[in-house]
């Protein structure tokens, strides 16, 4: 594995194996010197074209936790904007030794792009409304352990709420659900889903409240206030009465249901509730996985030996 | 001691022993190679919400020399931009795994509320016109080692001149000095002072000059610009006639004292003099002991183990 | 040798030296992991006041493979915009300890007026049209590995094309290059030479054409397109049709000679041809050899011992 771009590119096994290997990172991030020699002297390069300082932290925290170096490639005062072309970017770091490229871009195959103009490693970071793998294993590995379901997510029943439309999020994580087992409905209102399901391994549903009983995971998606502005949703008090988590709502979850967000949540729309009230919020514990998830994907790109090399602390 | 929010958590026994521990981690930063181990796998964050390059440097300096990670959340870049709560955001990066936060922030008591929302430790590195308890400390210490004052600062005469009311260094030190045992007296225009001193251990004088020849300490608070625009001040050139340190104060100081300062300084205002020129100028001094006492805070909060075991050197 | 402000400071020899040192640098940089103990617990910052990710990555970069700490004082955000003076901000980040800073300014000569300040050592990374001393260094390396010359430039023709007037890399090459004994000719339009070049030791000359199949190397400028604003350039179309590297003119070269950039590249203007389809290029390895060429002179800086203590990776 040179890159990790898609989660299409994963099958059920890949993402199963490198699950396993988060629950080793896991272990590292627990103790109390939670830093290893993996990758000692490889240089990880984040180049964020778009700004997320939570994902960018998690990848650099991830990077340092394996001993590696970390540069973040500050697009906004690079020679972008000196309107040199992206390929002569990546060249230009490249050449100066870089062993993985960490990306976010707005346009959807930019990650896969610049892999042709550089011998590195590239993770996807977020790419348009296209993909954001590494999100997609951070909540695999969450459902994982919140459900306790290490084989498979067979017959487990996942909502996704929001805005479908435009997130990366929604796409990847039907995928990666659904490749492990899981049955997945779509709850949205019809203009922020997609023109065309055709494909999508979901159900789709409007009617949330009659869903709610029967679910394992509810997974509410960011509401971007912008859409309103794109007149895609009338108001967001209206949003917020048919889709958001109300306690209402809330009460008519199964106790063992767990309630996900990918972050950072607008409350009082997509969710009224305060999660820490919420027995089955597994929202923080996604941050914390993420962590462990980059680990896993930064050592199985740059790393070599097997995961026991990774054993004592640095 | 989990936190480090105001000195007005600190008996003048607390403060002694900081003092004590940072003629140690002095020391260290006087080697060739200064830097142990002590904090190693720790994780120090920066969260400024008020730029600040030099508190923010000298945080950074000191972690990096007891060998901890170091990370800089960028609040402009942040989801606090998208509307995240500061709750949501503390919460956040504490799921990322985080030793402790170091904050700086234009509310008073901000730091003291974040407490509630992570385990990790909060270090006040400025709070609105609160404190800035860092500052207090390492001024004591230039005091301590300046003239030679181990024990207790009885009897020290200290002026503190300036813009008083707007001023968390002045609140930190008057606070500081005082429990040491010094003698405080405020020189500052009647607009430039609190509403009410009641409870401050302090006199207060408008007549710097009657003051100079019996002092020990004179701290020159800066002077913002944007008194002027607020009709506080008449204009800087009078502010300068008055309270400034000219040649011919200087001149009356005695041999022994010392001028302070906390930095940044506008010359030609509060200080006319080149600090260079000045036999009794600690100024410098001052930035150099503030890396000493942010290391000393920093392995008193983090640290485990007895000082003896920061010995060798990483 | 304490600091490196301008190639006037050095000798032939002391070019000579460097580029061995170099070598050795290049051998570390080469390995599976490329970092050596040498500058360990020394501080390097960067205080630019230009933007330059590219510069400021390349010196991080080289700092980090010598374990040196770096950090990167952000001029936009620090006190000089509250009004601090520039030596002020030098004393102030000196007293926290500092063993070197790399300086870009837009006035020349600043890097050497900051030496007045502070007793760290100094590197320029470009001031004004000045001097940029690394990116010389790094285009000798590059000519004297990609034509094996390593004892000298006698005899090579060298020729450097575009704004010479407001490049300060062109003033610090022509100067390397004439001291190793290369013979220099510069080529372009009258209003983007200098109004004077006395004392250079170079020819002129306004053919291109002509000189092509007798040179050695051939290095572009970049032309900024605000030359045109101020009226120094007809059109970039002109420009590029008068001296840019075209496929005609590439055809022209013989067929071991270099072509050399110091980017970022205006593709179309000076440079019509995709440097990837051009034997002689050696743009990408300009970058790779300038990592090297900072490690050296970081080392010679703030090293201590020989070069054989850089030895085992760390």
């Amino acid at each position: 594995m040179k890159h990790l771009l898609s989660i299409e590119d994963l099958s059920a096994a890949d993402i199963h194996a490198m699950l396993e290997l988060t629950d080793h990172m896991a272990e590292v991030s627990s103790r109390p010197i939670p830093k290893v020699p993996a990758l000692r002297g490889k240089n990880v390069v984040s180049l964020f074209f778009e700004d997320s300082t939570r994902t960018r932290t998690s990848f650099d925290t991830a990077a340092k936790r394996l001993s590696a170096d970390t540069m973040n490639f500050a697009v906004s005062s690079s020679s972008v904007n000196k309107g040199e072309s992206l390929r002569d970017t990546i060249e230009t770091i490249t050449a100066m030794g870089v062993d993985a490229f960490v990306v976010r871009h707005k346009s959807s195959g930019a990650p896969q792009m610049i892999t042709k103009w550089t011998n590195a490693s590239i993770v996807n970071a977020g790419d348009g409304w296209h993909q954001h793998p590494t999100q997609a294993l951070l909540d695999c590995y969450t459902i994982r352990t919140g459900l306790n379901r290490r084989d498979s997510f067979d017959g487990l029943r996942i909502a996704i709420v929001g805005d479908i439309k435009h997130s990366r999020v929604a796409r990847s994580d039907v995928q990666a659900f659904a490749k492990l087992g899981a049955h997945v409905t779509l709850v949205a209102p019809p203009t922020l889903l997609p023109p065309s399901l055709e494909g999508w391994p979901v159900e789709v549903s409007h009617d949330l409240d009659a869903l709610l009983p029967d679910l394992d995971v509810l997974y509410l998606l960011r509401v971007q206030r912008e859409r309103m502005d794109d007149a895609l949703l009338p108001s967001l008090a209206e949003y917020s009465a048919l889709y958001g988590l109300t306690h209402a709502r809330a009460a008519r979850l199964a106790p063992h249901a767990l309630v996900m967000h990918p972050g950072p949540m607008n409350r009082g729309v997509e969710i009224a509730v305060d999660p820490a009230d919420l027995p089955g919020s597994v929202i923080l514990q996604q941050v914390t996985n993420g962590v462990a998830v980059r680990m896993a994907v930064l050592f199985t790109l740059l790393g070599s030996g097997s995961v026991s090399s990774i054993g004592a602390s640095a």
